[in-house]
């Protein structure tokens, strides 16, 4: 099935101190001693059974193109389970060119994304939810989603549908038995029995199902709107929010700042900061349009931070706030009003338009968006408004939009199921929902699915050379 | 002098399949054992005396951080020639910033650039000159570049440094025996003998000093401006010869546009192009600063693309050619006549043009920027023009300015030999003399300066963990 030897440069791209290019399949070590001796001449040991280091250098005929480190390992003890060998050259971008064009011209292919691991699947190192993971360890920018991912790597979900699977076939076994004595109309499968193990099996689909809410928050973060009208501090308080976490990555990368520049992670959690135009209370028709697409903004987030000035008069804002909740169709999103500027409001005076406002919506929090204490405040009342769960070393979330479709239909299944219990079906339509269910929950581990397209588009998000 | 433990992520900074991070010091294995288990919850193996491979988990507390495999180097036998450790971990930045804080946690330090190949130096593993090429090696962009870099790397040039030590040397035993029996009135060492070996000497050096002119094109590339009036098809041509470059580098990589616009590889040779705005003939003072611009750039190049549109008349470009010859002072840049837009013309006019421009400039070439063959005639004609010497295996040349310096000192210092030799100087004022030579010589290979400052100066223009 999988013949070729593949190859990629497995380190991010660019250039830096060293760069490792990895090459998997059955040509791995003769491909490389095409371009590789040890420094006594000699070509990599094909004989050892261990993983192996090796010192070296990379030839173009007679020139030295790198000083390299070679790391072998053998079929079927690697990532891939076929051969492996990873070159760890100078990280120029010269080099790793010069040596993947090399491979390339002695009988390697450029791998594809994700295709390493799609042959770590292939070749039963993983099922397929973990190898999906590994593509979601990669992109995790925060420790939530990191843990998830790692757990999902780990097979912990795997496991999770393993229980299931098991569950369905006793379930089967039972419905069989009655099936092969259906002539002598005796019910073998105990109805009650058979009622509750189907309620068991829903409950622990609907449990994923219900994860994935959280999943994909913890996943993708927390969609927040920061709204308001226009100079009432949207800006300060978004740059107030990210300072702290810029300062972090930048620290210890460089990396770009436009990437990261509406992402901050509190506690853990991802939260992705949506900018929105401000409101104003206006007749103009194109202005009105604007407002209309904050409104949309409005409907993707989970939290808005609806930002009020204290120092402006409070009938400015009745506009905004009253018909906001009347406009918006998505009434998931929880609104925190956020009454800023604070600290240039006398003592009554604040008392005064924070309990006007606190009339108005019980949610909210008073605060000065300079002030480091009332933002950390903040960042408390997101990560509780959020409600994501703590998550423990083997609970099971669902992140992945693939598998919760695959419990989706597994869910309408088992119901299905359920139903039928309800209504006396015979053993052999309750059966067929049965195998059903199983085929989905066997869709996410990979046991029943494996067309090339299927794969390909799974493995396509990956990194090359991963 | 060496006592703490480094460590870095040494791959290309961002998110990508695997990262490398590397730990330096006597305490890298121990500190790596404090978040790293195997999969049998045992430590790194200690007491191997080869490089070695280990599977296994980075753990914080109980929490699985990353699965990862580890390379051990037991000191001296490492890159630094200090204990070793490399963690090559998933590649998302949230797990290499993890590892990192741990590390950091545990008892390393985050190191400077280059820090890794300082110690390699400190340790002996490499002199100062070879030790920079590493970072040249990196730097590196083009076959010439990178083939100078890695011979550098390899000791070609200290071994030729040790040769003129070894000469010097010889130079001063000469003298030496001469001081000794100097009450004598004796002259042992032969003066037609020393006069030879100074001068055999000298013109190592000279042959060192003047590679520096092709060495430092090589490294940094050749200085190419494009010049020519207004819309003459100067962008067009530029485009032209950045387009195949451009697609090679993003094939495999995607690297930034930005980053390599104006740089090509042309046979193995880097130019870099400079952009300059048109040159009017107008009396319009502001204009006439940004020309005059114009012209300091083309001060600053090697060679000169004088843009012709030869589909307008004659007349209009008098002004520049003469002006242009006359106004520059660095009489070196050569100036290539580039008759563009050639395919517009009949061969009649064609021809009439031409013959008028080439009696104006000997150097010149008739091409359309459209047509591919006309552009690979300019390539060429580049390649031809900038007349770097072929590099053989062995051949040394100086690309760093710091060992142009010190050899441009030691050949005024060898050259004083040489005059004190034909004054009849005595053998004390020669020895002086010789001394320095010595002393710029081994500042090159590191045998002589070791200051912090000097150091680290070298080394900061470093990636990070290299």
């Amino acid at each position: 099935m999988i013949s070729d030897t593949i190859c990629a440069v497995s380190t991010p791209p660019g250039h830096g101190g060293i760069a490792v290019i990895r090459i998997s399949g059955s040509d791995a070590f003769s491909i490389c001693n095409k371009i590789f001796k040890r420094c006594n001449g000699f070509p990599l040991k094909e004989d050892l059974k261990k993983a192996n280091i090796t010192f070296g250098r990379i030839f173009r005929g007679d020139e030295i193109i790198d000083e390299v480190l070679v790391s072998t390992f053998h079929a079927p003890r690697s990532y891939t389970g076929e051969n492996v060998v990873e070159i760890s050259c100078h990280g120029s971008l010269f080099i790793q060119q010069e040596i993947l064009k090399m491979l390339l011209a002695g009988g390697c292919r450029l791998s594809k994304a994700g295709e390493f691991t799609q042959r770590a699947f292939l070749n039963g190192k993983y099922d397929l939810s973990q190898a999906e993971a590994v593509g979601d360890l990669i992109a995790a920018s925060s420790a939530m989603s990191h843990r998830v991912a790692m757990q999902q790597m780990r097979g912990v979900f795997s496991n999770e549908l393993t229980a299931l699977s098991d569950k369905l076939l006793d379930f089967t076994a039972l419905v069989e038995l009655e099936l092969d004595f259906s002539d002598e109309d005796v019910e073998f499968a105990d109805r009650k029995q058979l009622t509750d193990l189907a309620n068991k099996i829903a409950e622990v689909i609907r449990r994923l199902v219900d994860s994935f809410s959280a999943g994909n928050a913890i996943k993708n973060g927390i969609p927040v709107a920061i709204v308001g009208e226009t100079n009432v501090g949207k800006s300060t308080l978004l740059n107030s929010l990210l300072r702290e976490e810029k300062a972090i990555v930048s620290d210890i990368h460089g990396t770009t700042r436009d990437a990261i520049e509406d992402v901050v992670t509190i506690d853990g959690l991802l939260f992705r900061f949506i900018d929105t135009a401000g409101i104003r209370n206006t007749n103009d028709a194109i202005e009105q349009l604007g407002i209309q697409r904050t409104f949309q903004k409005i409907e993707q987030a989970s939290i808005v931070l609806w930002v009020i000035d204290l120092t402006l008069e409070i009938f400015d804002f009745r506009f905004s706030i009253f018909d906001y909740q009347s406009k918006i169709k998505n009434q998931k999103s929880k609104i925190i009003l956020t009454l800023n500027k604070a600290d240039m409001l006398t003592d009554e005076e604040r008392e005064q338009k924070t309990a006007y406002y606190s009339s108005l919506h019980d949610d909210y929090i008073v605060i000065s968006a300079k002030s480091d204490a009332d933002i950390v405040a903040l960042e408390h009342k997101l990560v509780e408004t959020a409600n994501i769960p703590q998550i423990g070393e083997n609970d099971v979330i669902v992140t992945n939009m693939r598998h919760y479709e695959a419990l989706t239909r597994a869910l309408s299944a088992i119901e299905r199921v359920i139903d039928g219990l309800d209504n006396c079906l015979t053993g052999d339509f309750l059966a067929q929902d049965i195998r059903e269910c199983l085929l989905h929950l066997n869709e996410i581990t990979g046991k029943q699915i494996c067309t090339e397209d299927v794969l390909g588009n799974i493995f396509s998000k990956f990194c090359i050379g991963k």
